[in-house]
């Protein structure tokens, strides 16, 4: 007999009749299996938990996970009924009651142990358990959250720790994309992905998995199937590399339009000046991606131009400004406006050439590149957003996709 | 050091302003005591999750505790929040943490242990508990809840095992007044009143507080405060009978609207037919109050008439019609338009003519008595419902109240 993990998000949990769905869609999985679910709270309840907890200002503590949690335990109480209603003996648990231990990084806890055993003993007398993804507990008894999309790392955690045949992660959307539907209409479901090829489209845009669950299911080597939970299609598998027969060159193309592009003109360009800049930005948890630097024409000053995440330009700003007196630069940009573009595929690293017709398609479109970085299955461009649409589809267009 | 329970239910916790008030009031109360506050969660909320349950069929199970819990698990969270913006030291408690151990009746559980120590433990590092109320965890490890209304009674739990100077119990009304203010605008907050009178008020219609947490604090010899959390002002006690100084002759008169009454004519007169028909009640889980058998003037039939509550009237007439062979009575009637008013007092058992007193003052009225019932410390009558609200007044004013 085997196990598989099935979990569901947000929006497939919105409401009785899509709890009453499930229930279906997971009995009909029985047959020759025991199955595990895990489920996010309703769309919208853990946005409203949030709204209540900025109020009180009160995050990544004890009482901020309490509250945040509490959406999933009506879930999980809902399906468990439903799937007794059907027939299927079924048993609801929380994170403690597994448990599922974590570290004390409240809002953002990392997975420690699972109690294997337990869960086992739990299938013996029930087929199904669904479990409230998101959450665990800590070593001093206090619940934990795993950060925002951590039902997926639940899902994948746990599968992982009872060598589960695969886990299923039914979403609202058919599977992954070779790039965006609603951009370009001739986007066709991937039906096969590397680990890595998920991590670079989830890093550069594509919103189907949480990257943490992914990393841990490369970790573990644990099959994974992106599906809808609307319709009864097989969705996309992504496997490790060994698995893939036939390597695309390109299997997708992902953008991305969080990005905001920062310029420091005028720098004194001596030794170490870099690393104060990106050494401030380190500190107070900026992120930086891309990074492009130039010397300028007179051999003296030189640009420096990097993108950071939009929801940290506020702060990026404050921060260079306030230390104008140590790098001393002539003017700071900046720029909203930009747009990252990514095409990914294992391919790449025994192919050459998929950098020069990437560069030659947006030439040809006109579209300015204002940034380049590099992965060996992964290239990214930032270019004005205004160019996005026609980038993605133009790329989408030249490799066959 | 002395330790006070604080209970608030849910009228005073929806919603972050309520929940900031409340953290001002336990403030405020904290020089020279530690705090435990007892919280319901969102007025509104528990009716909700009851109505997604409903739709699942799930009661009395433990998916339904797991979904019913869940709302206080968010106030409990905000609560302590505001507090430590308030810089007291807090540390919210759901009920598997103390751990409040309970027995299995899933919707109606009874507390079988509260863990003292580590209570008293969690007091040394912070000067407020703030707990969820209406949930334990039963021997399983499974949530329980204690029935509606059960946050009172978790406060008073806590409150004897840890012997707690006092439990305050805030709701929307400031005490328990001499009858229902909307109805007798000269009602007045009664200062002091016994367990006992106060358990006769509960069950004939006084909605201030749950019968079981009444009893648990008679039981525990605990002093109850039942108070506004909208005013300062000094509530209702409730205490040991040896506490009032001057017993009231009758300190109350409380009326209840859900009553039915049931009419079955033209049974024979037979030994064993009372016991067939509250055999037949019983099995049926419908709780029959007052009782009033006649033999008609044939002395060969007889009349049966009792109360029943409302919400019973449909089973109770299914399950009567269903014995007509037993029974074989004439004519079954089911009346809902009736209400049951009462006096209480502990003064009654030492003074005579209290029932009189009522009687002719229902008379001089021209209302009609249908039945009675009495204890030591009530007389309860049941009149036509039209009558109600001329029965409160005048009982109110003739007993000088």
């Amino acid at each position: 007999m085997n196990t598989i993990v099935m979990k569901f998000g947000g929006t497939s949990v919105a409401g009785t009749e899509k709890l009453k769905n499930i229930a279906n869609i997971v009995k009909n999985h029985l047959s020759n299996n025991k199955i595990i679910v895990v489920l996010s709270a309703m769309a919208g309840e853990t946005n409203k938990l949030q709204s209540y907890l900025d109020e009180f200002r009160s995050q990544n503590s004890i009482e901020s996970d309490l509250v945040l949690t509490s959406g999933e335990q009506v879930t999980i109480g809902l399906l468990s009924a439903a799937l007794k209603n059907l027939g299927v003996k079924s048993i609801p648990l929380l994170g403690w009651q597994v448990p599922l231990i974590t570290d004390e990084n409240y809002e953002n806890a990392k997975i420690l142990k699972i109690d294997k055993k337990r869960i086992e003993d739990y299938l013996i007398d029930n087929d199904v358990i669904v479990l409230a993804g998101f959450q665990g507990i800590n070593l001093n008894g206090k619940i934990t959250s795993l950060g925002r999309g951590g039902s997926d790392t639940t899902a994948v955690a746990i599968a992982s720790a009872i060598e589960a045949e695969r886990c299923d992660i039914y979403t609202d959307v058919e599977g992954v994309f070779t790039t965006d539907p609603n951009i370009e209409k001739n986007a066709k479901k991937i039906s096969k992905l590397s680990y890595e090829e998920m991590l670079e489209m989830a890093s550069t845009g594509a919103k189907v998995l949480h990257t943490r669950s992914v990393e841990l299911a490369m970790k573990n080597n644990l099959t994974l199937q992106v599906l809808s939970s609307l319709t009864k299609k097989t969705g996309t598998f992504i496997v490790n590399e060994k698995q893939l027969i036939e390597k695309e060159i390109v299997s997708g193309v992902s953008y991305s339009r969080s990005e905001a592009k920062v310029t420091i003109s005028g720098i004194l360009d001596k030794p170490g000046i870099s690393a104060k800049i990106f050494g401030l930005m380190s500190e107070n948890n900026i992120n930086v991606d891309m990074i492009v630097q130039n010397i300028s024409q007179d051999g003296v000053s030189a640009n420096i131009t990097f993108t950071i995440n939009q929801k940290d330009h506020d702060l990026t700003k404050l921060v260079i400004e306030n230390s104008q007196n140590i790098l001393s630069y002539k003017s700071l940009l900046l720029d909203k406006n930009v747009a990252k573009v990514s095409v990914i595929g294992m391919g790449m690293m025994s192919q050459a050439g998929v950098a020069e017709k990437m560069f030659k398609t947006l030439a040809k479109n006109s579209i300015n590149i204002l940034a380049i970085s590099t992965s060996e299955i992964k290239i990214s461009v930032l270019i004005d957003e205004k160019h996005a649409n026609i980038a993605v589809k133009s790329l989408h267009e030249v490799y066959n996709l």
